[in-house]
């Protein structure tokens, strides 16, 4: 795949000081080998293709121009960053991009010094970008300059605009090129998206940004490599907060992808010539909520929903399409999402809010403040909840438990299978108090068919009920160990309980917790293993070790959980088996604290429990051999 | 102190039906008698002062046009608000206002059915309105109106913008009223702020709010009572979005809060005729951190601060004033405040983010998107953490420690006395890694004189030196019961160890925990109680109970911290008694806590632990008899 042709321009260049040393007439042959290749290895690996594609001119002028990585280019999100990846010595490893080991999809300190500032959440560029500028300005006599660059669609979010303000307002020397093409990964919303394609003359967005304190010029054909290298040139040679706003296409040079930016944003690999395949996969959660979604609003007039800018991600697309009346994409304003969320919730209406575990941290507030302080009835629906996979560590969603379970006045669930997710939406819509349920990015289990036929006012005969609040379920007896699972990794330990016969809880919810249950389980078991997708500091499995404190309950618990470090990106299943949450890893953990358990016992004696003791070594020992042989059994897999 | 004179305008208005009784030409009359009585009651009660006497004609003039509270008027954060509250039934409450079972100082909808949406951080008002008009507009032929009004200051934060974004690119029928002041509680920064100014015609502003798609209107005189009237009875017929700017004056008609504005916007009870007078209060944390930053800087120079329009609050007019070049107010801005930390320490700097605790939940992704997953070296000056006291519920900063502790990477810190919140400050600063540091609103423990001369790269000698991260420290030996603190209440656990002979521990670190001497402590002793100031659920005594069950330990552990409700205004005192943390309050729930073990002994045996179980009991009893001797005394002060 990668030019081996020494002929060629592409393999004249391995890092940006090779780019300057061709002349500017070579640059468009340049740009063009470039966006082939990215093209080809995209096609191959799978990634995110229509961003990069829009922007090959823009990464080679700006390397071109700029003297990186002593000049900051600080890159919004990352989608749109594979050519400038490709441009400094990262082209030989495009095709790992995402994968274990690999490149990652989006912007790292650690992976390149041209990588001035980490991303992958949306709009952090020109406030990152600010920081250096003025860092630059306080070290140096003559400081590096700083460039963001950000798509129109990350522009809109809160943090983009007060950086904005700041940077205006303190006359910081910083140059932000404003990627336009139209597009988030959906269609833009809002009001800007709307002046920014009526901005033929550039005649308002001056006076917009001027308000702003920025200097405004454009729009400019990105394309158009000759006059982005001057344009640049200039630029570099001014002061003070400047705008330049660029024309692009997303999926530039691929003609399938120009047609259909929002298809080809992310692809699975793919052959150039044929273009996406529509392949049957697995039903994910991600669909089994859309189409609950659809049910119940045909049911439930008062139900809305509400998206920060994620309609295909959530699932969104059909309810959008059926109810465009209830559906709400709100741009990139996670903040205004849930506060939004709020205020329809006062007025009578039922809101779900969809939204990503990893996004919900940028409105972590809102929800504490607007929502469960006020006891409002709205639903998160929490989308990408623990580990992701291909996306990496800025989207793992690993932190929501034990921020949501301090907040007061919510509840928290997790289900472990499709039918569960559904009645658990509906446990939170009907409960009318804030709730949150919290689901992976996988497959979903027990998938049944949804309702074909939707007719208004009448309840589908496959939506199932609301579930009882804060009761967890039995799944399984067995002997010594218990299995709390709260959540996606139910069948994990349903597996695992055959070998070690261990009883599994079906938890369903974090907060409030089932305590009845948890009571019963704790005085008939002798270990208490809770598993969860989340970290294990103030997660779900320390609730249930709070509450056996509280009772000064002599049950041992082993919380299983998420490590308190960065998982990186790979495979959903590489990245849970690193986290030791596969059946192996899970197995694992509870044989080493077994042993842990009994190597300490001269210095931590065993507790006594509510079993009796014969039985409880013997359990104790049932299972330690028992770990052992299914121990040998998994490593010779 | 209320009107009781028939005659009078004020006598006759209760709620806003009575308002709309009078006419149009006895409003100003009235408006100078509101005004009049809310000056003499703030001057007595305390409260936010300078903004509600900006708002007076403002609040009279919704009232009167709009048909409250069916159409829906949603103040922004609270602080200017007090006239809309003497309006809507609780003038006779007024004195009471931020005092325990008071009026809050803020808006609550289970206050009043006029107080549309609850509010006390800002700029929600845009976002919770549009909520509210979009809300009507689905479900009603004749929709309710809504009005946001909010400050020039608040209008900047991001999810501001985000609200005006959406509401303008979906065309809502909503009126935003803009309070320019020219100040938030400082005066105002950022582009907007100078705009504003500048905007005599409103010619550079029109093209603005059209960019947003929003039509302008303004300035007109916010205390031009029958003009404003007027203009509300057009907008009102009226629809799409608007917005009306208003010019007013923070202080509007008490001369001294006119010309000093910030020093009025929240008062002490003062003689109105003589003004506010300075009186020696003893030094609080906030003044502390502020004294250290000034030593610090003037031995570190990469030493730089950031705050979110926070500057009297966050105790940084000294610094601001002695290292103007160092210091940034980036207005309110919590998510720009910290990617900006992180861009400036990306270049070598060493960024301090001077945030309150409640107001960092706006920044959380921040935190750990752009500075822990990259490890950078910003540090969190978190003041306000725990309970607030006056400001009650949307400002007690209770969550903190249960959200920071499940971030990999980052060093949480809760200093115990003034001399530790300096060691932790450089502790943070010195670690090169992210930090942070939480302190509560109240006096200082064990303040020392802090130096007056700063010499440029010298050390002060009272500049106490970095602490070894993850080392708590024995305060006191006991036997049976160890106090384990973290922070705050470390003056109360010392006090209560003199009754029951206990062990205190300083713990200082939450992450990473000093495992070590927890072990030690734990194999010597019956029950750990930890002590904090944040809701038990995953809070700091979480890690210990975490760290105990991964060991397998036996020792008990009582976790004392804030309940899992809201705890309401008042006294902090008071507060910290509603929520059980005065000694009294410890003192019980451990009393409670023992005697609970005591009686499910039989179901529950007592566990054993590496104490020897005669002196277990012994020390048991010891404890017994002295809680109850000591509730004794307690109950009869």
């Amino acid at each position: 795949m990668i030019d081996q042709n020494p002929t060629s321009l592409l393999a004249r260049v391995v890092d940006p000081s090779d780019l300057r040393r061709l002349s500017e007439d070579a640059l468009p042959a340049f740009a063009e080998q470039l966006r082939s290749e990215l093209l080809q290895s995209v096609s191959r690996s799978g990634g995110h293709l229509s961003a990069g594609l829009g922007t090959v001119e823009l990464a080679i002028a700006l390397h071109y121009v700029y003297d990186t990585p002593r000049d900051a280019l600080v890159w919004d999100v990352g989608h749109q960053a594979y050519p400038h990846k490709m441009l400094t010595g990262r082209r030989d490893r495009l095709a790992s991009i995402r994968q274990r080991e690999g490149l990652s999809g989006f912007l790292r300190r650690d992976e390149s010094p041209y990588d001035a500032f980490g991303a992958g959440h949306s709009s952090t560029s020109i406030g990152a970008a600010l920081g250096i500028a003025v860092a630059e300005s306080l070290a140096s006599e003559s400081p590096a300059k700083a460039v963001a660059i950000i798509g129109d669609g990350a522009l809109t979010a809160g943090m983009a605009f007060e950086a904005l303000h700041h940077a205006g307002g303190m006359q910081a020397d910083l140059l932000v090129i404003l990627n336009d093409n139209g597009m988030s990964i959906s269609e833009n919303v809002g009001a800007l998206a709307k002046s920014l394609g009526f901005a033929e003359s550039g005649q308002s967005l001056t006076g917009f940004f001027n308000t702003l304190g920025f200097a405004y010029e454009g729009p400019v054909d990105g394309h158009d490599l000759p006059s982005l290298v001057g344009i640049l040139k200039r630029m570099r040679g001014l002061s003070g907060p400047r705008l330049l706003h660029l024309r692009t296409r997303k999926g530039a040079g691929y003609e399938r992808a120009e047609a259909e930016p929002i298809r080809y944003h992310g692809v699975t690999p793919f052959n150039p010539a044929e273009g996406l395949v529509s392949r049957p996969s697995p039903v994910t959660y991600t669909q089994v909520f859309g189409d609950w979604l659809c049910e119940m609003a045909a049911h439930d007039s008062k139900l809305v929903v509400i998206t920060p800018a994620m309609r295909e991600g959530s699932g969104l697309n059909a309810f959008a399409k059926r109810f465009p009346e209830r559906f709400f994409d709100v741009g990139i304003a996670e903040q205004h999402a849930v506060t939004f969320a709020a205020g329809l919730a006062t007025r009578g209406l039922r809101p779900v809010v969809a939204i990503y575990s990893t996004f919900l941290q940028r409105a972590f507030d809102q929800l504490v403040h607007d929502v469960c302080l006020q006891g409002l009835p709205v639903t998160f629906a929490i989308d990408r909840a623990g580990l992701v996979g291909p996306d990496g560590a800025t989207h793992n969603g690993s932190l929501d438990l034990s921020s949501l379970r301090s907040v007061p006045g919510i509840t928290v669930m997790t289900p472990a299978d499709a039918q569960q997710l559904r009645a658990m939406l509906r446990t939170g819509i009907e409960s009318g108090m804030p709730a949150a349920i919290r689901y992976p990015r996988c497959a979903a289990l027990g998938v049944t068919p949804a309702a074909t036929a939707l007719v208004p006012g009448m309840l589908s005969a496959t939506l199932p009920p609301a579930l009882p609040i804060g009761r967890g379920h039995i799944e399984r007896h067995g002997s010594g160990i218990a299995l709390l699972c709260f959540g996606s990794l139910l069948k994990e330990a349903r597996e695992l309980s055959e070998i070690i016969d261990a009883t599994v809880i079906d938890m369903r919810f974090v907060k409030p917790l089932d305590e009845d249950l948890l009571r019963d389980i704790a005085n008939s078991h002798e270990l208490l293993v809770s598993i969860e997708e989340n970290v294990i500091a103030g997660g779900a499995g320390s609730a249930v070790g709070e509450a056996l404190q509280r009772w000064g309950h002599p049950a041992h618990l082993l919380q299983i959980g998420l490590p308190d470090r960065a998982i990186e990106h790979g495979t959903r299943e590489q990245c849970l088996q690193e986290a030791g949450l596969d059946v192996p890893g899970i197995f694992d953990t509870i044989a080493r604290y077994t042993a842990t358990l009994e190597s300490s016992s001269a210095t931590l004696r065993p507790r006594q429990s509510a079993v009796n003791r014969n039985q409880l070594s013997l359990s104790r020992n049932t299972m330690f051999n028992g770990v052992t042989r299914s121990l040998t059994r998994f490593r010779m897999r």
